[in-house]
């Protein structure tokens, strides 16, 4: 099966510039990039006035929280958490899981994310969502360690690994999970990370999300969270996606050098829950890997990368006062190659270019907002949101055509989490 | 003609909870809203599905900088403006203003706005152009004073408020548009704010956009650029709009109290440029009326309200550290009720009312990103953007149904822009 795209404006996120072009593809994989490609193909794409991209990639999610977007926003960080959130989340059945993975990523599909990293529980619902609808994902079983349970949650981690670990033709791959510095304590973290470096697997935990978080574990262990972390060893031994890094120090930035991973910076959860600016023009200049993600719709709303994109620009010229950092080709390369390399699959996706997976979306510039086209890099971080996106490739896979989902029914999703939304915020 | 939307959810803007419920149409006036109404129409609208609310309000725009849209981000503020945007305008004919006008209206209409408050030259090609297209809006020359031009700009900003207040059936009006403190001089400041109390005409102006424009004034006048205006006597003697308002020191902030019109957040430019954050919530604790604007595309790139209104809302959690600062339904209304008090048209729009004028939108919520309805303000706040709204009208006539422009010949416009945006930045 050999797919033609032609006349397209080709960001590769390989080259610095966007040149008109063709891409081939072929089977799961790009064949060829070039200004004009005259191949026999079994089907071909008119592109012209679409822009072409490496699919978003959404470093840290918790899929099924789609289900409580806009539950209760605009609350206090703990009355939310505590008041809404877990009460909300604990009445969630297996099957809730699955619908609100799938109306997740019915929603990053049309917004042209192609992969994500989640964490979250029933993670088997999850993977075999991901599975059916085609898109390529990371998958990790958040492990809290507040009470005993006697290692169900490890032995669920595992059994998460062993079953689903490059399966889906290898779109799904796995790691562990812990959860945070305030939900783990140092023992069981160390045991987890053994078990990595054993194991081969990465980890996948949030790091400094709030300032309350700094004052928890100064309090416990007399450390920043990142010291904590740190001190564990987590930064020198396995591959390592931190969520948030909101409220770190400089000196918690030099910690980071040289760690395998990176930050996945959320801007529009952090805006959104008030918790702070993270520092990833420091991390970067640090070599630090910076990657983007929504975090959970209960907490961002929204799955659209394009949002994180611009409040990731924005934040920095804020903080800087100075509109020239963080241009929007940067914030770009954060969404694609940067979000790539955290999931560890970076020599497969997050940029164009012969030879690598075929994830990749068309972004219809012909309307009035997109134009006149001065710099493309400007238009898709600065105006451009999800619902320009025409057409979503995973793996070399159509998932979405003319803004038509080809592997979900979107009726029927709409109608079970309607359903199963009310019943779990009932009375809460 | 009457037109009967059946079945919306409807957010007045008047009553804090929404409802099911029908609105009639009367030609261009809000007949009744209610729960059911069985009228007479000549359309019927199915509205089920979607939310009903208030056109948005955009109070401080240059929609003809729409042309320049993501031609030179990223730049030091002062390259931006010197060797950027001023030569580029420079080079913009009446008839490129008009075009200008024209994408910016199409983008706005698309995205839900009805009203626009807008500041720049060659006003008649605006006014030629609102009049055409159908939407509502209050014009003003910019005045700059910054070499002598024999009274030209004075003539024209008379001859625009002349030729054109009250007309295209009241939709046009028209203020007076002194350009801001660190280009307009205390002499010829005080004789526009004389001329605008004798002519009952308001004022439209930039305040404190920038700290450099802080220390500018500061080194000229001795002041902060609020006292500067305080000290003219503009927040005693007229309705004002001022648009920005970013920089503000409490004491600041305190001089506004009382005034008539009030202050325009443009969170997005504000953010783009690095300008910092304005004190919106204490400015609206003094009973100054704050509404949103987006400022030209030279500089926020998007015309989208919904991403102002988001904008806002993260700004003020994100200085506070408190994400229940400014809720969804507070900024919904600043983008609404607000904009409309600053645009001095509020007794006939910015809520849906019988009497008012029909300016409303209708959102789409059939999506995965917008289900599902938990809290529609959330959802409408944080969730949805500009391509969810499928219907906008403006004075009981539709200018957008099922996403058509059906004012705007939309691939004339394309082929217009395209060409002139071309043209005008060549070489710059």
């Amino acid at each position: 099966m050999k797919t033609l795209i032609k006349g397209a404006l080709v960001l590769t996120m390989e080259k610095e510039e966007a040149f008109c072009g063709d891409i081939l593809i072929d089977r799961d994989r790009i064949a060829d990039i070039q200004p004009c490609l005259d191949a026999e193909a079994d089907e071909v794409i008119d592109a012209r006035g679409m822009a072409a991209m490496p699919g978003l990639i959404n470093a840290h999610q918790h899929a099924p929280m789609s289900l409580l977007r806009g539950f209760c926003d605009d609350l206090k960080l703990m009355d939310w958490l505590d008041k809404k959130m877990l009460p909300a989340e604990a009445r969630m059945t297996p099957e809730d899981v699955y619908w609100g993975a799938k109306l997740a990523m019915a929603e990053m599909i049309r917004s042209g994310t192609t992969a994500f990293a989640d964490m979250y529980i029933h993670m088997n619902e999850i993977a075999s969502a991901v599975e059916e609808v085609g898109m390529r994902a990371s998958l990790t079983r958040g492990l809290v360690f507040l009470q005993p349970d006697g290692g169900r949650r490890m032995d669920e981690a595992m059994d998460l690994v062993r079953r689903w670990s490059g399966k889906a033709g290898g779109r799904i791959t796995t790691m562990l999970g812990p959860h945070s510095p305030y939900t783990v304590p140092p023992e069981p973290f160390r045991e987890i990370i053994l078990l990595a470096e054993q194991e081969k697997l990465a980890i996948h935990t949030h790091l400094a999300e709030s300032k309350e978080e700094g004052i928890k574990i100064r309090e416990k262990h007399g450390r920043t969270p990142t010291e904590y972390l740190h001190q564990l060893g987590l930064f020198d031994r396995v591959h390592v996606i931190l969520a948030h890094s909101t409220n770190l120090s400089r000196r918690d930035v030099g910690l980071l050098k040289g760690m395998r991973g990176g930050a996945c910076h959320n801007p529009v959860s952090n805006l959104k829950l008030g918790c702070g600016i993270a520092p990833i023009l420091d991390m970067a200049e640090q070599g630090v890997t910076v990657g983007l993600g929504t975090d959970g719709a209960g907490s961002a709303a929204t799955l659209d990368m394009f949002e994180e994109i611009r409040a990731a620009a924005w934040l920095q010229k804020l903080d800087y006062g100075d509109p020239a950092r963080l241009p929007a080709a940067e914030a770009l390369r954060m969404a694609t190659a940067g979000s790539a390399q955290l999931l560890d699959i970076g020599r497969d996706v997050g940029t164009l270019k012969a030879g690598k997976k075929a994830d990749l979306i068309l972004v219809d510039l012909r309307k009035p907002h997109l134009q006149p086209v001065h710099q493309i890099h400007s238009l898709l971080a600065y105006c451009a949101n999800g619902a320009d996106v025409d057409t979503t490739i995973v793996d070399g896979k159509m998932l979405m055509r003319g803004r038509r989902l080809l592997t979900i029914d979107e009726e029927e999703l709409l109608r079970e989490v309607s359903a199963r939304a009310k019943r779990i915020v009932e009375g809460i």
